[in-house]
């Protein structure tokens, strides 16, 4: 990735699970359990929004490390995170079986 | 407004009109028509992206002026933004017919 811009933007995309999964998705962002905000920005991430319309989810972030995939291994190693993880999932409905979120294509940027 | 933290930030959604409106659309954005970008400038936009997967587009951006609403309405009176708009719109199929772009609800956000 040394040859891009940084930040690296990423915009992912999900679903909710029903009305009662959509909720509790809210609730339990309305206070991330302790330690998963700092989690976040020791992987070097920043700016993360996460919006809902309709029972779709969309979540924009930026990266600012220099090893995507090693922070991401990092965060997923955390046992904070496994918690938090373990509560938000399955509030889910993903649109794919390999994790609860799709990267999107970017089409368009303007800084 | 005045009472909301600068930038302000906004997630909307919307939809491609079949895969000729998301080639159309990608194209379009990989070359907007000259004078677009610098009007979004010029309302005070900045951080613009916009996302597509699966006939889905989602679009995030951030606000820095006093007046949003003003600055929309200076953006829609600007011929280059009209002549834009004729061509990138009748590629999408919105969600609500009052605009092609829905207004997305922030559920979660970390600085």
């Amino acid at each position: 990735m040394t040859d891009q811009k940084k930040p690296l933007r990423f915009g992912s995309v999900s679903r909710t699970n029903g009305t009662e999964g959509y909720e509790a998705y809210k609730k339990y962002h309305s206070a991330p359990f302790a330690g998963v905000n700092e989690m976040i920005k020791a992987c070097n991430l920043q700016n993360y929004s996460i919006y809902y319309y309709d029972g779709l989810l969309f979540s924009y972030y930026e990266y600012t490390g220099d090893d995507y995939d090693a922070d991401m291994a990092k965060m997923a190693a955390d046992p904070t995170t496994q918690k938090w993880w373990a509560a938000v999932v399955p509030q889910m409905k993903p649109f794919a079986d390999d994790g609860p979120w799709v990267d999107m294509e970017q089409i368009y940027h303007l800084d």
